[in-house]
């Protein structure tokens, strides 16, 4: 039995968009909007579903992107979350990014995490988790967050993570109506209901 | 800013471990009993945590399996659980392992699902999950599994995923307690409580 080795690549879109945006986000709303920036341009580009993450550092530099690349690279664990706290933890070495809670590392979040992105985030060492679109917008075009508890801000923030939520919300959700008007896919686990 | 490629290795071990248990596996004892051994490999040979899982197809095939790799790929995400629903998804070349609820595969984990991995489960499209040790033998060597819902279980069967606990518990939870007694890493997201 031969096994193929855990390998994805981010899309070719991606460095070229850095090169143009820069990677100082001095303002909360800066993140965001670079957050959201992300989620457009990966569905203009076809390369995910319309979601897209980032960590930045304590000062505002960015240190990884994430997207999502579910039906791209055929890996139902690739949100944009994931794909942001992966790349994080590969750059700096560790998976804790926190490093035992010294280093205050914040996680941008164009819509709000699903059940498996929330556990991640609780796991990744990120101090803060800032939300633009709600799961609710994800959810009036058909996306399924998952059996997340109801309590799931107030239970991050009891491990530590703060929570800020609906940070340029409209502007993070008009990507999501935007993707469905135009006849992304709307992918959720295919078990008949 | 320059993005690494997302790459990570199996452990050495694998292949031969594989090699001398064959991959085919007519009983769910028997399924149990190989995530299990996966998880003993694990510490054995100090590749992660005390956690192993496994994806099997309809008729008990080996389609891939999965161990925890925080610590050895410095990614927080590498659950077992993880590790395997991403190898089958490459295996098989498509995000949703049951493909459209038409094919039955199932996870066997040597230890309930964490808070991700619960989340991550409900997405991969598998159609059963059976686990060995519980999650508060987990938690009795300092493992925190997180802000799990308390209706998991239910959860996950509204949505589809059968779920069988307790089988070979005391063997899968005898892994856990050896990985504790020889001084095992217990890594935990490192925020202040």
């Amino acid at each position: 039995m031969r096994l193929p080795d855990i390998k994805f690549q981010l899309p070719r879109w991606i460095p070229d968009f850095l090169e143009k945006s820069g990677t100082f986000f001095p303002t909360g709303e800066d993140r965001m909007r670079f957050a959201v920036a992300l989620s457009r341009q990966n569905v203009k580009n076809r390369t995910g579903g319309p979601f897209g993450a980032a960590i930045f550092d304590d000062s505002g530099h960015l240190t990884a992107p994430g997207v999502n690349l579910v039906t791209t690279a055929n890996c139902s664990v690739l949100h944009a979350e994931i794909t942001a706290i992966i790349l994080t933890q590969s750059i700096l070495g560790r998976y804790d990014i926190g490093d035992g809670g010294r280093l205050n590392f914040s996680l941008y979040a164009a819509t709000e995490p699903c059940v498996m992105c929330f556990g991640a985030v609780h796991w990744s060492g990120v101090r803060r988790l800032v939300c633009g679109a709600r799961s609710e917008d994800a959810g009036a075009i058909g996306f399924d967050e998952g059996p997340k508890p109801q309590n799931w801000v107030s239970a991050l923030e009891k491990h530590g993570v703060e929570v800020t939520r609906d940070v340029l919300r409209e502007e993070a959700a008009s990507v999501l109506r935007d993707y469905a008007a135009s006849g992304g896919l709307i992918y959720n686990p295919g078990h008949p209901g």
